[in-house]
């Protein structure tokens, strides 16, 4: 039996990781979720549950529980919620990590990293390999997501380091040998995944976000606002998906950091007009003007994930559209 | 009268900081220090000095106190020492900020980070500009450092812009207004200095930096020790230039970040040829090993230091080496 952590459960990746985790009777899955962007009503199904259990909690504050692993995805994702506070933002992604690194080290749980693509920043190497080392602004309206995330990374390294037994010298033979036991005894066990965008039912309908931005402006009727200069790419992964890959990636025996996303990649003019052929054929495109520091492109090098957790993705962008259109049409009240 | 705290006020650069502002006899100093690094030694001249203060505090910790200035200096300058505990080099970086900023904006006072040349990392472009965003690896061993003082900046940043009224929404007229009056009122006034490789009097004798290693190496008779390739190169600033840079900075209106640098560049060959020249010519050379993710080059571009601060360095590397032969001499008790 294995007692599961999800930090960030009630959220949009965290609530399909809960369901798919559920299925397996063996587990137990705790949630410890602030609210903050996420929502009971994604758990709605498993309240209640005998083996399951929800925690209003702020990862910034630390945990005392006892698991087996744990799969930390607190953070806000949306730019317009992770810049509403950014101090905020840099809390729950550096005091965060570090508390949930200090629970894996003190009950030696294994602990998986949902990181980002971000980052990569603004990439000048396109795809994106795992080893390319980003192009950052420090100081711009977006680096508290993207170098909290970048420092949430260094800590996991650094505690999978340190806990093993880099601060102390021995001879080179019992160093070893010494290592090798510590390492096994005492290095936090750690898994990153660099995730990239994803979509599907359950996004925050007013998130802000292109694909429910989209969709919500489809069923509205509203004209879809393509942000300037509309060229610029993504590459959008179903959450089923996603949810297949962190698993992969927390079973198998990388640490990572490894990239999880479909490596379709759409310009946001392509993406403005697929959703108009696939849900409201009448409507209208309009260009709008663009936030600070926005990728121009981007598009993971999944190599690795195929190769070492023998993952890609399977649901191709027009056939995930129509199942998050479902979902919004029910929360927004737009039958077919 | 002028209150100012030196948080790592006992450290090589904070020291001869900490000499400087004593001269006007208007100024009170504070010296917040942990010692990890530091030394009360560096300070004795002015332990007693009723408009001087030393205390024993641990960035990490709030601090209350009321100050009109804060130069935040305190974190381990040092490979050898930002290594040893890597997750409390994130800690001071972060936490020890962001009790700062904390700190600045309950008192009003203006702060100015220390933050350094390793934000560039490895850099692709040379010499670096202010604008340049840097190639620095997310997950080396290095890291814990380079990135925390991204981080650093970051919430350098965010408490500037944030507490002024980036989260209030008032009609346009009403918001331009309140946003001037807000700024003055409420901002946090930030100054950055990105300070690159400074050497002189203090510095740590073992702490593996390559100029007190060469010095203390020529000095003891031993080989200096060039760390391969050798062609890698550094830009030196002496000590009392990069004390009046800070001050410049802190004084002037320009948040910044701002270089402040010698740019003067050398190899670790010339370094090393120089320092046998100066110093020992009998000494030998030898080339050894080097540590992962060394950067190939730096060399700050200093226009914008001589633009806004009317500040450039004026000590070259051979008038300063001797400066700081004298003082090693000294302290390994090797007379002329
Ligand atoms: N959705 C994407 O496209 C995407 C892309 C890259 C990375 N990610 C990462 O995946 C993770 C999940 O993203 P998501 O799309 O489900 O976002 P989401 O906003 O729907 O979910 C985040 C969850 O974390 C919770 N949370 C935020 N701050 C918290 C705190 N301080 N303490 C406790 N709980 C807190 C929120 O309430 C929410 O339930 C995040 O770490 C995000 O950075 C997502
Ligand atoms: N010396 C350089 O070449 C160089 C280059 C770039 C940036 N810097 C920056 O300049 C600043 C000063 O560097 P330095 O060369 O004088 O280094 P230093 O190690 O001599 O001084 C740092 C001081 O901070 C103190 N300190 C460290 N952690 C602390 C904590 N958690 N709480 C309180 N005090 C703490 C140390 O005891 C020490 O007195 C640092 O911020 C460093 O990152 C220095
Ligand atoms: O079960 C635990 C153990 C630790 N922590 C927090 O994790 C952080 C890091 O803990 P660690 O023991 O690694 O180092 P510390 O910071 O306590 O020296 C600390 O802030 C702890 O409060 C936690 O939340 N739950
Ligand atoms: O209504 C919108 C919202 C976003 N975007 C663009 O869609 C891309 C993805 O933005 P999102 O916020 O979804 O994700 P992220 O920037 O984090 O990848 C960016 O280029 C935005 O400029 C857009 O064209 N219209
Ligand atoms: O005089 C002060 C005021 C604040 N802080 C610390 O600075 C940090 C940030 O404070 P702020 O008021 O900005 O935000 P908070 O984190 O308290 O919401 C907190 O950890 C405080 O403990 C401090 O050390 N001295
Ligand atoms: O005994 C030494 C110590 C350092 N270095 C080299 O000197 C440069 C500067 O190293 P330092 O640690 O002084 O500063 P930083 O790397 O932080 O600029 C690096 O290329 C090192 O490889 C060297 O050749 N010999």
């Amino acid at each position: 039996n294995m007692r599961i952590l999800i930090s960030g459960g009630a959220g949009f990746i965290g609530s399909h990781l809960v369901d798919k985790l559920m299925e397996n009777e063996k587990n137990e899955v705790i949630v410890a979720d602030n609210y903050f962007t996420g929502s009971k009503d994604n758990l709605k199904k498993w309240i209640g549950h005998p083996r399951f259990e929800l925690i209003r909690h702020d990862v910034t504050e630390p945990l005392l529980i006892e698991v087996d692993q744990i799969y930390h995805l607190a953070c806000p994702a949306s730019p317009i919620f992770y810049k509403y506070n950014p101090v905020k933002t840099i809390k729950t992604n550096v005091i965060g990590t570090l508390n949930m690194l200090g629970l894996a080290k003190r009950v030696g749980a294994r602990i998986l990293l949902t990181s980002t693509s971000e980052v990569y920043g603004d990439p000048l190497i396109h795809p994106q390999p795992e080893s390319y080392w980003g192009n950052v602004n420090p100081i711009g309206v977006r680096s508290c997501y993207d170098e909290g995330k970048r420092v949430a990374e260094t800590l996991m390294f650094d505690y999978h380091r340190q806990h093993g037994i880099g601060q102390f010298y021995f001879p080179r033979f019992i160093e070893i040998l010494s290592r090798l036991l510590f390492l096994t005894l005492f290095s936090v066990e750690i898994r990153i995944a660099r995730i990239f965008n994803t979509y599907g039912p359950r996004m925050n309908i007013d998130d802000g976000r292109v694909v429910s931005n989209f969709i919500a402006q489809a069923l509205r009727g509203e004209a879809l606002t393509v942000q300037k200069p509309g060229t610029q790419t993504r590459s959008f992964c179903y959450v089923s998906d996603m949810v297949e890959g962190l698993m992969r990636l927390m079973e198998g025996d990388e640490t990572g950091p490894i990239n999880i996303g479909n490596p379709g990649e759409f310009t946001m003019v392509e993406l403005a007009e697929t959703v108009k052929e696939l849900i409201n054929p009448s409507i209208k495109i309009k260009m709008v003007e663009n936030t600070p520091d926005d990728p121009r492109q981007r598009k993971p090098d999944i190599t690795k994930a195929k190769e070492v957790l023998g993952w890609e993705p399977k649901v191709k962008l027009r056939e995930g559209l129509p199942l998050m259109e479902e979902d919004f049409r029910q929360r927004l009240g737009v039958p077919k």
